[in-house]
């Protein structure tokens, strides 16, 4: 095992986004200096000590960052493995690129996680129309298209309704290699945050529960509605994904909690994966002494995990687009923490900030 | 009255600490940029969105850096007042510089408190030796010689015990202009932590009970061993200062509480004003929703004030020198926040970063 990063390191991010953003803020409370590494400018570089501007396939550029660099994570499964790859050449990367290169593959992903004895939705891989009316035929509707890559916010999905054309579904995705999957009945979306050290060690924050408006998260509440045993089935089933991957950092695990009239060994059935610190966790930074981006950060550079207790309850709700424009009088709310993320262009769909408010720790 | 600075906006910090450092953190979460002006580089310098390393008095400096920014604060109060009077001719800068200049002379500081009619422990000019031999003669030992300007951290400090000769005190001055002051007795240091808007609203924190070692801030703890009419009293003459400034932003009134014993109109004296950000407010980083450094920002900006409402006791200790040296046991403990600052050099004395350590919130 690794010694830890001493204060003073600095960290690699790569991409610049809000997600960025706030791992750095938290970076520099650990006196650990970032450089942000991304494509385009983003929100991140306006926070961090140095930032290179270049393709991710630019691998002078990318030589020249681990040059830099002690450590390197990712703020967005979206990263070129081959990216990640050649970096890990160079400095360590964490976590490491085989949990990229899972999520980045919705059909590898729901594989993997099978593998390891978890439920997924029902699905098949789809590579035709024809596959999508098979299975159609097999399950009827409703049902869920998903492009296998390059998915998030509800991007790269098509629902099916009752009557639903597989061709025109198809042609929708623009025949791009998917998935179909049965659409589950649930009770409630909860997510595990769960963070894992480069010595094997776990903690795992309270559930948050999960609503979702336009397939992009809307609102995050701590704790979730669900029974101790349940939560702790949560914990469980990120803790085999985790260690599977011999993960290192903070790993998100989206999942439907089907309720107490589902099997117990299928009650809760596993969304989708995210390596990496994730919306459903915002409420960390203002409900709990470490944050997941303190905790993704801690892991990153080797440190001691900081514990996941959190001192208050918390609903979290994004600003998404116009939404953000009412930052004055979300500012004047007292126990409400307000984060902006400093992005320009408020256009429909943008994450621009969000809002957590804060109330009196109830039970667990 | 100005209207609030839109997120997006850059705020002007001059002074690059640990002071700086957090404000540009809180200012972030904010979505505000900074840039941060000083004679060197500092470790605020690694968290902003633009730096500028030039002399105080460099007048093109500071025109390029007002250019660039749409306010402007310092995070200490030996900032010149001139480069102050010269940016508020094309900027707002918050707070003014007549808080500065108050607060750079001890004796102008303490003239201007007791012509509030508040109690500061009793005083004399010092100008040469026989100034203090006077004083001495009148009131005894003990008693404290401080040069009227550049003071802090008890630098410029000299404590005159029985015996003391009052031309070897004045020599370890340099013969520099300074006060004597008798030295007080008092139960407990408390210090008052108000934030005042542009538009006159206050606010302001749970008084921390703090203790000093060399001088130096060692230990901040909320809630204070204090009743509940003395906190107001302290409150009030905070409050009274502000106004009487007409201040924008967090102020720090330092008060020593002479007990129930003392004349309840002399029970509280103030020691000294900061107006800037203070080391007994850190606290409120991890024990508030909205911290001193965020409030500060959002005075500043021409913000509502966030509510200084605390969900948690705190106890705030330094880490001072080599203190900082121990930060992987205390990245361990549970329910402590750690934060360093990015200072590479842990010299004796220097303030490397602090620990907050939580506790569900008792009374006020």
């Amino acid at each position: 095992m690794s010694e830890p990063l001493p204060p003073g390191s600095t960290i690699g991010i790569l991409g610049s986004g809000q997600l960025g953003r706030m791992l750095a803020l938290s970076a520099a409370r650990l006196g650990l200096k970032c450089h942000s590494f991304a494509d385009a400018h983003g929100p991140a570089m306006d926070v961090t000590a140095a930032q290179t501007i270049a393709a991710y396939g630019d691998e002078k550029a990318l030589a020249q960052f681990a040059a830099s660099v002690n450590a390197v994570t990712y703020e967005f499964e979206n990263v070129p493995v081959t990216t990640a790859r050649f970096l890990e050449g160079l400095v360590p990367v964490r976590p490491g690129p085989r949990a990229l290169e899972i999520a980045q593959d919705r059909q590898t992903e729901k594989n993997f996680i099978t593998g390891l004895g978890i439920p997924v939705a029902p699905f098949v891989d789809v590579s035709k129309a024809n596959d999508i009316t098979a299975a159609l035929v097999k399950w009827g509707t409703p049902a869920i298209l998903k492009t296998r890559r390059l998915g998030y916010d509800g991007k790269g999905q098509i629902s099916l309704v009752p009557g639903a054309g597989a061709d025109k579904a198809f042609a929708a995705i623009s025949g791009q290699p998917a998935v179909l999957e049965q659409r589950v009945t649930f009770v409630r979306e909860v997510s595990v945050l769960l963070v894992r050290g480069v010595d094997g060690a776990i903690d795992a924050y309270d559930l948050p529960q999960n609503t979702h408006t336009n397939g992009i998260l809307a609102r995050s509440v701590v704790p979730a509605d669900i029974d101790c045993a349940t939560a702790q089935a949560a914990h469980a089933i990120a803790k085999r994904i985790a260690d599977a991957l011999g993960y290192v950092g903070l790993l998100a695990v989206e999942m439907f909690d089907r309720g107490p009239d589902a099997p117990p060994q299928s009650r809760l059935i596993v969304n989708e994966i995210a390596p990496r610190v994730h919306n459903s966790g915002h409420w960390t930074i203002d409900a709990c002494v470490t944050s997941q981006f303190e905790n993704h950060i801690r892991a990153v550079a080797g440190w001691p995990l900081g514990s996941c207790a959190r001192h208050s309850d918390a609903v979290m709700d994004n600003l998404i687009g116009a939404e953000a424009q009412d930052w004055q009088r979300l500012a004047r709310e007292p126990g409400t923490a307000l984060h902006l993320y400093g992005k320009g262009d408020a256009r429909p769909g943008r994450k621009m900030g969000h809002v957590t408010r804060l109330a009196a720790k109830t039970g667990d």
